[in-house]
């Protein structure tokens, strides 16, 4: 099988593997595995922050971050297309009584500036508003087709936060994706952030975790929610090995990701009843849709899962295909083989289809 | 002063205060009040449904209605332009754990059915998502110029709301309004509602209160969830004695506060620097602006204070003025001479004042 | 019938009834309601704070002050035989995220130091722990047969706190009855705390309220989290007339209800089969049970009920009598009768019935 | 350094570091792990259980289980000492409203039963109360130096449960150092309850993770939860590959933790001024305090700290010494030697302070 579903299925390394098996260890809910420690001092060194902490997950990386830095009653201003808000189950409302303020979010990734600015401006004296306390972000931008967020609105955003005196979050699971494909440093598209969120997973293939970095005090109250939500972790220095490995070694390499992602969409792009939504991706992520009203995704994915290969959906009925390390060049050539040959046969067979009501 | 900026503003006719003075009484949290059991029953009977609970205000009747049929980590569906989602203070995430889901509001009160039905059909078994529970209606829709939603409407999300098993709750503050509009009976409007929330004060002019009606398990629920909160009330039969005369003498008397509203626009429609947004109303709102973008909201609003008339914004720089019991037609009249008087005054004023930067 | 399963029985005073139907009322929501504002003065004043809020209950007054005073993940640390962990249904962890952590609770209504001081000595930097941010008093103490609590324990209780750096809520329902038995001004019982609740209703005999007084900012606060509740009330000057004359013509009267107290505990003294738990009432509560084993306090109940006389059971199978307005001397003595007859009539029912199993 | 602070402190063994460097994996999150799943069905089966779930932490397999049985307002019954009230940072309350409700923990482990009865028969109608929704047990109990909890009460904790209708989550972090010391299988012991927690770190050794286990519907409702507090992990059969072997390889070796604690609390017997709390241990771990009440916990953990040993405080200044796989037969001794030693130089530090006052 060709696995495009996601970069989340990347396996670790084999040095990753050896580096996991000979990693000093000791008990990090003490704070004393000294793997652990490392691999914080490096992500707070790489993303230019005070501090950093070790997490089992993105997701929980997301929601100590929102718990460290909005209040109960509070609000996160969230893009309404990110992961955030569509993909985390709600648990800034469920453990933090934090209301979610979606804004539009558009096509190159930004959130939609006159909606920000609303949402900021609320009578804060007001008992009926709930008021805002930081503001997410999110880079790459998934739903957007793995858009880099434009330099100037991460800039805009910060001084907007600054203005109003609420937090900036970065969601920044592929924040090397973005970094690679603007050729600046992490750093430097994290600087105006309070925390921000890598993944160690994804690209980078580490096995598991996700590191949040920012202010040491913001840090230090995400630190005390990892524990109350359950990311405190033994000897997590096995796991940390692997993230060492993954911010020291592997950021470079999903340029590779990228090309393979734009041989896709190029390949896509003669595929007569697909539409590529991103037709020149900026990084690691295509989406497309069937041109043909008549074409479910599902019987896309599912004559592309029989053919061989993986894909899913990710919102209004788009596909998205995902380039990592664990595919070929040969294989996204195969890949659009076959989903040409999937729309062929998904057509075929809604035409045999008797319309209902015939 | 002339009051227009709420119909909350109207105070106890002179035979609710008689009422309150003279009702039998009991300690209702122990189910004892006499004048409440009977205000339950007749809501419940005006409504259409199996029970009614008296609440101490709509956003607690709103609260309780939530908290009694959407479960921590579930999703209310809301209108983007609602007063639930926009002006109580996300209650519902803080005290039920609960996501706000906020779908479009079209003009005329519905929701955006395409975003509906996608809020809707999420994967029930991906752990990504917090699973809907409730689908939140508004009629009248305040902050859509208090329009009656479509009946039509009304029926397609509750047949939605069967479809995918997920229950509704009508917040009717200004139900009756709706009802006398559509010269429907409100139980007609709120029939596939499980739960439909009435306020007593507003048009209806009872000091304090709203009706929570539904089917019995919910409201039994929506009790529960009201001591918690902090809405048992003990001799709350003098509450109770204002609020049966405004169910059953006062709501016919609101098509008086709409042809007020009607005929405030009218007049508004003359003012020449004013666009009113709703030119037609078909309940007691009516919502304008400033045709003259050096015009804010707050040069209007404070003009027309200073000449005697009271009015208010209501979201995206709109000017509300509210009909009711306490204004009359001359009033009324007046409140036109007095806005145009504060748009001549406050373009005067942004005319002498020097551009920034000359 | 004789009504002493609570003084939240009492009914408004004809006077209470006709200032509710006088007053001067204005919606609150807006803070434009004078017999409020007035009320909240007088409140303030009357227990020595900068500033006051009035409540549809006690229940929210307690809640809306533990939201103001405890963040998200903290403790308040509550006397295990208090009201507010007892009987208010958890709201602060539902609608707070804030855990309770009981302390035991003397017969004399103190906290157990040793357990406080315990509790309030947690490593702050231990993400194990909840911080305790706020100390839960209650004077009178309800299941502690309203007792007054010890002068010097408040202060012993005010100082703990000051020195932890954590508030002190002062829930006190009934802290007229206990300024009054202490002859002592109820705002010298408060004196060291940040926040104190009232009832009007209970043996002040308002219909319907409670008054939050406290520090401006912790009020504040708290203002802001009754409107989320749903606490915010339109014309709620018809409920503060009856609470103003509660709060400065009926407190010096509650020495008549711990009269009636003493009276009907000497007379239950008198009854061989009943066990006064406080034989010398300190306020209007009187505690007993049957000293016989085969009776149950449900039996006394129902067969005092089926006499005349309503009593209710208060915890760990004690009948609690409360004394108020609304029962005459006469009436005590004649409940001290009808309580003799109905152990006599329970205890030939439990004799008459066959043992199981015979 | 000697390290007897805890059991957590167990480093992985050579195998297991093995293991995890050639673990099958996959992208649990999309439940494509293949080691994970073969641990979760082995633990299943190990337990007696329906289905079993991964989890980060033991604090979250705890949280978890509460949230998939506990509704948002109901009360989870626990031991007043047992670690998921004292340690968990009231989570529950916080991720999911949910009010603790603390019973007496006896010297043996058992809930007192007469509070735990009490707890259990309220008012299921009466909205003052929360509704338990779930008992707590935790075996081997932690505070009450490691006590394996009687069969009988286990037993008759099941039956309360269901007379009563809520649930039991079983906190067996230590389970099977309960079950080797009873000579039962841990299947035995959890089999009334609805859920089951076990570390796979403490005794078993492994560097990260614990499993709950339970009914297929509650594990289903578990895992969901544990998506949205972020313990989601991608390729978490690099944990499990360890976590199978300390499930199928390393529970017998439990029986030498048990003689090593034995032979340390033989040895602290001799030791003048220590008063050993559990001079016979029935598990893994020893409590001891300074029978001269001059010597404070914290001077004797310093003083052995500095000659080589650590040890910890558990509550009431009680100190833990908890032995593991890391620590040998002479140590053991060695460590008697140094609290003695340690005693000694407190005492002598003590007696050289001026008292205070003099």
């Amino acid at each position: 099988m060709i696995e495009l579903r996601s970069d989340t299925f990347t396996v670790p390394t084999p040095k990753m593997r050896k580096a996991m098996a000979a990693a000093p260890v000791g008990d990090d809910v003490y704070g004393e595995d000294p793997t652990v420690r490392r691999l914080e001092e490096v992500a707070a060194d790489l993303l230019g922050k005070e501090s950093a902490c070790l997490m089992p997950s993105g997701t929980m990386a997301n929601l100590a971050a929102l718990l460290a830095q909005a209040p109960r009653g509070s609000t996160a201003i969230v893009g309404a297309e990110s992961d955030i808000y569509v993909y985390e189950a709600a648990g800034a409302s469920v453990c933090g009584g934090i209301g979610y303020l979606p804004v539009s979010v558009e096509a190159d990734g930004s959130l939609r500036m006159a909606e920000l600015v609303d949402a900021l401006s609320i009578d804060q004296d007001d008992p009926q508003f709930a008021r805002p306390a930081v503001i997410c972000l999110e880079d790459t931008q998934n739903r957007r087709c793995g858009a880099v967020v434009p330099q100037d609105h991460l800039g805009a955003v910060y001084a907007q936060a600054r203005h109003h005196g609420v937090a900036v979050h970065l969601d920044g699971a592929r924040l090397f994706n973005a970094a690679v494909a603007a050729g600046r440093p992490a750093a430097e598209l994290a600087r105006g952030a309070d925390t921000v969120q890598v993944c160690l997973s994804k690209g980078l293939s580490a096995p598991i975790g996700s590191m949040l970095a920012g202010r040491a005090d913001a840090v230090a109250n995400a630190r005390r929610a990892r524990k109350m939500l359950g990311g405190g972790m033994r000897q997590a220095g096995v796991i940390a090995a692997a993230g060492l490995i993954a911010l020291t070694e592997m950021t470079d390499r999903l340029a590779d990701d990228h090309a393979l992602a734009r041989r896709l969409a190029d390949g896509l792009a003669t595929v007569s009843d697909l539409v590529v939504e991103n037709p020149r991706p900026q990084t690691n992520i295509v989406m497309f849709r069937a041109a043909d009203p008549r074409l479910s995704w599902q019987s896309i994915v599912r004559e592309a899962a029989s053919l061989g290969l993986r894909v899913g959906e990710l919102g209004h009925g788009r596909i998205r295909a995902v380039t990592h390390r664990g595919v070929t060049r040969e294989q996204i050539d195969q890949s659009v083989e076959i989903l040409s040959q999937a729309v062929r046969r998904a057509l075929a067979a809604s035409s045999t289809r008797q319309p209902t009501g015939a």
